[in-house]
């Protein structure tokens, strides 16, 4: 992770947390605003990443020990000289390649991003796909966007609700309850026809209850029950 | 995009900004520290979508017109009692939810995220894998990676290269130029052995040059041949 010529401190801070988040390592800063860049440091909660982050006085030095160096910018490829990917077709690019050797990723300033001198250091360039309209991320988010797409997991499913579903006599239970309920309440649509029966049936099995809702459900419309008989 | 109990309008800021760049509409707040939302209003570059964003005194009147949604934490599945998803999981479930209904995604403040009783407003609940050792990331950049999986493309490819690779005569130019060359530079190595010339083109074509760069390099070898020459 190597920022170029970035002024505001918080920006600093803001890229190293994300690097910490996501469990990389390096910040390098060339060029740095030196107030923004020792602001940063000192920051209460600046974590290892900041207080070890390396500075530099030009891009070569800073990417000197690795072997591919990418680019990041918000424009278009009309207006650009390297070849430029998405950033989720570019990061597995940059996955395979940490398999053998360093990779260095540059991030811009604030207001102009990568200079045309900055990129001729890059192999290639990579844009996060944003909204044609308003394509400027802020450099601390544009970080952590890159940051997650290069450590996020595909295979990672969605994992199933750890539930026990009511079986079919706890299901029917909490429907007969429901019914002597609605039958005490004097609910103006109680009626005994199979018809009715039915459709709170069906109802309350749309609900899919796990075991414990079951329950949890039985009990207070017993306690209603009780209270309404109560009252008679 | 519902932030409950922020209080740095820096961060509803960049919340916009995220929310602006990746093409998504509504911001809602939820009893924001007023200060910091008519600062975060007011600042230069406050996009349509700060402008626009709603205030709210409940959560429950945040989410009232959706009908999915979903909290965010940096918590362990221990310490809850929602089912929780990775981000890569959870997005897709969003996506499906979206083409049916508006779905709310939540976020709480910067010290304490959501609180239970946010969260009981939840269906379920979604962390962005971070580090274990460092799992709490800036509002913003939480705000910006969330979004960026619900836009991100997985179909998007790595764009092959627009190159036009060389033909072999052109190959072949530049590797009879670099001999002239070298001869003319009287290169210690340089003999007119089989296996000498062999080496140099296989070296020439292992950089796999481009029509354009073939003919950059033809043209710079011819100078510096031309240049040797005259000294003689």
């Amino acid at each position: 992770m190597v920022l170029v010529d970035v002024r505001n401190p918080l920006n600093i801070g803001a890229a190293a947390r994300a690097v910490s988040n996501f469990g990389f390592r390096h910040l390098r800063v060339v060029n740095p605003y030196e107030v923004a860049f020792a602001n940063a440091r000192s920051a209460v909660g600046a974590g290892a990443v900041l207080r070890n982050a390396e500075k530099f006085d030009t891009v070569a030095d800073a990417v000197a020990d690795c072997s591919l160096v990418v680019g990041t910018t918000a424009a278009g490829p009309r207006d650009l000289q390297h070849p430029l990917q998405r950033l989720e077709a570019g990061a597995p690019l940059i996955r395979t390649h940490l398999a053998s050797g360093p990779c260095a990723l540059l991030f811009g300033s604030e207001k102009f991003g990568l200079s045309n001198k900055d990129m001729s250091h890059c192999h290639w360039l990579m844009h996060i796909p944003t909204r044609e309209e308003h394509r400027a991320m802020n450099l601390g988010q544009a970080v952590a966007v890159c940051l997650y797409e290069l450590i996020r997991d595909p295979s990672a499913l969605a994992k199933p609700e750890k539930r026990r579903p009511a079986s079919a006599a706890e299901v029917e239970r909490v429907t007969e309850t429901l019914l002597v309920a609605l039958r005490a309440s004097s609910y103006p649509k109680f009626n005994s026809s199979d018809s009715f029966h039915s459709a709170v049936r069906r109802m309350i099995r749309r609900l899919q209850l796990d075991t414990g809702d079951a329950e949890f459900l039985l009990g207070m419309l017993r306690q209603m029950v009780w209270k309404m008989e109560q009252k008679k």
